[in-house]
């Protein structure tokens, strides 16, 4: 699709990380970026040209995803989104409540946003996920007080991809009359989702995780939900964000939208197909192997390993050498040495969670990626085993393995679940 | 330059709202869009090419405005780096003082902040401008008190392109030891500028306002200089806004930068020529003509002037139907009818501010352009005042003139200035 991934020597398996722009986005970017550069807030030929384009692209995404028009804001990314609808959301109602729920395993920008709160005098409660990354909607229910103004749950998890209850959650939230945000920025375009149908007030969404372009982001509000700004300026966004609207980026964001959800079904299918090999497939292949997130519940494009013993920056890298692009953990997070939050949220102790794999497929990816891979990949593995001193111990009985030979989605030591 | 401003019919001269992409800019833009989709915080061959490039494109604008690459970073616009410099600052200090100095004729990006802080129990003093729009550096001086921590105080003005005597304002602030933080928005690309001769903390720069793409801006910090995050997520940006990073939007920013150095002094001086052109010709031609903003302390590319006895709005669409984009007072807020805030800030009363018009020129603007508009502007606002019974008024001496027929920069009434 794009020169890397054209090139037969390359394959990328990283799409939850970001992806390249789809040719028909690209197309319809490079028109406006060259020929519709107006401002939509000005009163001429140029300016209007780029209000209607403005307009029709969110009237498209409201439709796709059956929300108003209105309810839909601009932002300059999913990160931007999560930032704007927590510290927002909080400060809106921090009269009423100082008290905010959300769960261990969330992205970056919903924890830091958090913590940055909780500087700011919130008071947060982080809830536990299960050995599959699953929030207990029951934790949900009893962690709900009287000043508990927000809650934020992830749609589903980047690392893992495990798929929370979110209507459950929503509704549970509904119920004690508590505003509910909701990060599907893995979600979209992967997942039929309706915010009307889940109870949410306010969901994040990216581009450039669906072959939209970077640097642009949407934030669902729900008309009656309240929302202090986080970024003041002009009056875009009615008047609730300021900065020159990027509208070539948002007409580009709109067509990436349509282009996921005219074949949605299909495509999921067919990745989750693809994802089902691997699944299958490296617990035979691979011994001391295990699959974290669910074993269902989970993203069409989403697989993720620890292979025990061994590094997972060490497998990135030879991977690489190998041709393929993959992440051990999150991509935001990869350049520290600290595992994984999630990894380590799902109850997996150090040692396994930093040999972990995610392998995140995409539209170009075909049945060949998948055969070549699972023909590399034991190769890959067994070379950095060969070369572990752990792997080394092991052999020689100084140590247990943690996950069991045949692999499969639970380790030896049960107990290691449940921080 | 793009198939709008190629089209002979139409002249753009709103370069101050919004300028096209460059060809140039344009060019590498759409390489790195298609060629250089990483992630940077990736370990495998696209993340780093990703990476690399996004080095270079901060290491370039760092060396051109004199400052260390660490002291760059990338935010989505102008607009998201004034609200990061003047919340962040305000925030990291509160402990040291809640007090903050701006001046009234700021751009909302930065006055809507302050007001932001405001509502938090932070103190803001407006600085009153001249009738020319210039702060007084003594005022600035009378205003610190031992609890102000930040003063925000913009390079160029974007409606009446008045310069501030930054360098003066800088060097009060540092005798001060008070943070200082400048929104040159409009000034990069248009003024040479070294943000450490300024004895500036902070400077907000945007890339669309120099031929490069919208959604992409810089904040320069001084290394020292402390700032709370604005967007809480993952480690980018040295661990100092979260989202990923909008690698060929920052790789087209450097371009952009790059380009508007490597002829700015002889652009500068083109525009400069046409400028003065206008400014001395349209005072000639149409009588009750006030020039808004200081005679030669002012941007290169701006002009602004009013009409008296005319609505601005109706300027702009006469001359739109005329071939024209213009601007009447700044483009973020002309949806709304309250007059500009800048011009009511150097004192012009409503009536006057109403009837106001930006031209700001840009480098694809010529003699011919500026010959044409001479002819047509004319007609104009002939055919306004025509139609405008304050016209019809003045005419039956029902009301007096509050600029001088012959024009110039100053009021009948000078007890106008100075609210």
């Amino acid at each position: 699709m794009t020169n890397q991934a054209e090139s037969k020597s390359r394959v990328y398996f990283d799409h939850a990380a970001t992806t390249a722009i789809h040719p028909e986005v690209m197309a319809v970017f490079s028109d406006a970026l060259q020929n519709n550069f107006g401002n939509p807030s000005s009163f001429y030929k140029e300016g209007n040209l780029a209000s209607r384009a403005m307009n029709q692209a969110r009237a498209s995404i409201a439709e796709i995803l059956e929300v108003k028009p209105e309810e839909i804001f601009f932002t300059s990314g999913g990160t931007e989104a999560d930032n704007w609808a927590i510290k927002g959301a909080a400060l809106a109602q921090s009269k009423k409540g100082k008290h905010l729920i959300t769960s261990a395993i969330e992205h970056h920008a919903v924890l830091h946003s958090m913590q940055a709160l909780e500087k700011q005098g919130f008071e947060v409660t982080y809830l536990k996920v299960d050995a599959d990354g699953l929030v207990d909607t029951e934790d949900l229910r009893a962690a709900i007080r009287p000043d508990t103004t927000l809650v934020s749950i992830m749609y589903a998890n980047n690392e893992i991809g495990t798929i929370q209850p979110i209507k459950e959650l929503g509704d549970i939230c509904r119920e004690n009359k508590v505003l509910f945000h909701c990060d599907a920025v893995q979600a979209l375009g992967a997942i039929p989702l309706r915010p009307k149908d889940l109870g949410v007030d306010f969901m994040s969404f990216s581009g450039h995780k669906l072959y939209g372009p970077k640097g642009i982001g949407i934030l669902y509000k729900r008309r009656a939900a309240r929302l202090a700004q986080l970024i003041d300026g002009g009056a875009q966004e009615r008047n609730q964000r300021g900065g020159t609207e990027n509208v070539p980026s948002i007409i580009a964001m709109a067509k990436a939208v349509e282009l996921a959800y005219s074949d949605m079904e299909h495509e999921s299918k067919r990745q989750i197909r693809l994802r089902d090999r691997l699944i299958s497939e490296i617990p035979k292949i691979i011994s001391y192997a295990k699959l974290n997130g669910h074993p269902n519940k989970r993203l069409p494009n989403n697989v993720n390993f620890s292979f025990e013993f061994i590094e997972g920056e060490s497998i990135l890298l030879l991977l690489d050498a190998f041709g393929y692009a993959c992440s051990s953990g999150s991509a935001c997070t990869s350049a520290s040495l600290d595992p994984s939050h999630v990894l380590l949220g799902i109850g997996l102790p150090h040692e396994v969670a930093h040999g972990s794999l995610r392998i995140s497929l995409g539209r170009e990816n075909t049945d060949d990626d998948i055969d070549r891979f699972l023909q590399d990949l034991p190769k890959v593995i067994q070379r950095l085993r060969d070369m572990s001193p752990l792997y080394d111990d092991f052999k020689n009985n100084k140590i247990e393995a943690l996950i069991p030979r045949e692999g499969g989605n639970r380790l030896v030591r049960e107990g290691g679940y449940g921080i």
